[in-house]
């Protein structure tokens, strides 16, 4: 393990019980009955527990989207061609794409980080490089990448979130592209949670029966030919996983040492999850699963981690979408607990009787 | 039926097939894989259908949050004291209460209307009176309320939704404020959708076991008593109902005359779309549920209405908190099908082959 990660993982602390605490008092004094804000007390509980104090919102919000490419592509797991994940950097540098639109609708940034696109890119303001190689190697044939590459990808996922905090960071959601990416995460979700290969592995962008039985087939055989230990994530990682995934790990371990909550997307960040929870099983208190991905196995993979999503819209786009939308639900949590009058401020009875 | 009503259910029209067609054709032209914004993707649709094109996103957005009191509180089905009614409205006028943080967050303007508060109020800069009654009788003992004053009750909501059309209006929220009100909206509830009484009773503000009990029998009694007419909505609404109920009738049938997509709470204002959807079926078309409500009896009024709501947070509290949250994806998805860049925009590859 290098340096950069020994560190940080020693810098993930236990959430701060006493700003919880305080939380829970005044939400309890808040104008309203006990428990009606549901999951938004819940949250708004949490977030003083990362913040360490109760926050009125989220100045500095900000979604990191990785991209790389996965060399199982050639072996037919995809409908779009591996120059996807190329073109969708332009478009998510251009600002047309569905992160795009919903980063601007909840007032967010947008971190495009380049963790192994085939080709590269000409430099550009708002693109970060933190290029391992161009793409990983296909994985039934071999290891996706060697150990010191996957340990180079969560480092380089660290660094991109260590510039954000030195520019100012509240809240980050994290979010993926990369064609074959839910095929290396439903290797990784299959090794880690010993699950059914069947049942941890969708349809992607919208696999047929057959392509999907294929799917299902190639994931097999990189597991038998590479048998990934189950009890040493870096392992995992480099054998049946991504660049991307890897970089959101350093992006989740990174923030959570900044104690900066983090909203993870769906199936891909899940999977970058499933590795930085057995990296730092703490890190677990700082993650928000925002939304329940239509992707077959992010269900498992959610009860897995012991997340409950904050939405159910059946998307499964990536590219942090559902973060996106997951973090306006927590700042509306946030909110809530901050601006909201107590029965004293507001003059308003108590209830005669709580209930029993 | 008086004019005003029948008019306005004259004018309730089906949605537009055409733009409904248009938004659907350039969802799939959008740079992601189809479908793959799950609930996003048949909400901009179904918008497109109400505005009659496509929309970029709402600049006049409203929640209406009506109050009023209830006789039946005189039963005991309530914890809060009767005058927590009129508490809460002046927190919304003071700005202090969940409503008000919530649609401050979404951009949204609250129109507080008080429909039947016992006492009444000052007149008040941001307070609209449409004030029926001081409060329902007691239900138990005879109709909550004439018939007069159900069809006066929703044309005052029709007045209300028809003065900020005026102003500018693209959605509509709605919400409640009155201390008894679950217990009227559950007589509604189990007299129309024909469901057993203890299914769609719930705990409201937190009852306990042997307090729930009491408000299922005090609901039994009203019901034997007034035989309110599953076929008269209007029959249902005055012997049972209440006057936010009914002025949130009117809101509904209002905002459809007028192509104005319309946001529905929890548990109230669910009651209030069932005697809405009877009047006009043709109404459903334009609501979008925001939530399933911690309310019991909430999933089976849903349910009834063939609503599917957009978040499960349990969250109980109305105001039109959840309808606030609600028009938050809404416009979410708006932005999407306006924004994001199409496929030859982008100069992104379309997928090889179709899911089959």
């Amino acid at each position: 393990m290098n340096n950069s990660l020994s560190q940080i993982l020693k810098e993930i602390k236990p959430l701060d019980r006493e700003a919880m605490k305080a939380a829970r008092i005044r939400q309890d004094e808040l104008t309203k009955p006990r428990g009606s804000l549901g999951q938004l007390e819940e949250l708004s509980i949490k977030i003083a527990g990362i913040r360490g104090k109760i926050v009125g919102g989220f100045e500095h919000k900000v979604i990191v989207t990785m991209a790389a490419d996965h060399g199982v592509v050639s072996r037919g797991v995809t409908l779009y061609p591996q120059e996807v994940t190329r073109q969708m950097v332009s478009n998510f540098l251009s600002g047309g794409a569905g992160i795009n639109v919903l980063a601007r609708f909840i007032g967010a940034r947008v971190v495009v980080v380049d963790m192994g696109v085939i080709g590269g890119f000409e430099p550009h303001a708002n693109l970060t490089c933190k290029m391992v190689d161009f793409g990983t190697k296909d994985m039934t044939k071999g290891s996706a990448m060697t150990r010191q590459q996957a340990l180079d990808a969560i480092e380089g996922g660290i660094e991109v979130v260590e510039a954000e905090v030195a520019k100012g960071l509240d809240i980050v959601g994290t979010g993926d592209m990369g064609i074959g990416n839910t095929t290396a995460s439903s290797a990784i979700c299959a090794a880690i949670t010993g699950e059914p290969i069947e049942k941890v592995t969708g349809r992607g962008e919208g696999l047929g029966d057959e392509q999907l039985a294929h799917k299902v087939k190639v994931i097999q055989k990189a597991l038998e030919l590479n048998k990934p230990d189950p009890s040493d994530p870096i392992d995992v990682l480099s054998k049946v996983g991504g660049f991307e995934i890897g970089g959101l790990v350093g992006v989740m371990l990174g923030a959570a040492a900044h104690h900066i909550p983090v909203v993870i997307d769906g199936f891909i960040s899940g999977a970058a999850a499933l590795i930085a929870t057995e990296l730092s099983p703490g890190l677990k208190d700082y993650l928000v699963a925002a939304h329940l991905s239509a992707e077959s196995g992010h269900k498992a993979l959610l009860e897995y981690l012991g997340l409950t999503p904050l939405l159910n819209l059946e998307m499964r786009l990536g590219e942090g979408t559902g973060a996106a939308l997951g973090i306006a639900i927590v700042e509306a949590a946030v909110k809530t607990l901050a601006e909201m009058a107590t029965f004293s401020e507001a003059s308003v009875s108590e209830a005669q009787k709580e209930a029993d």
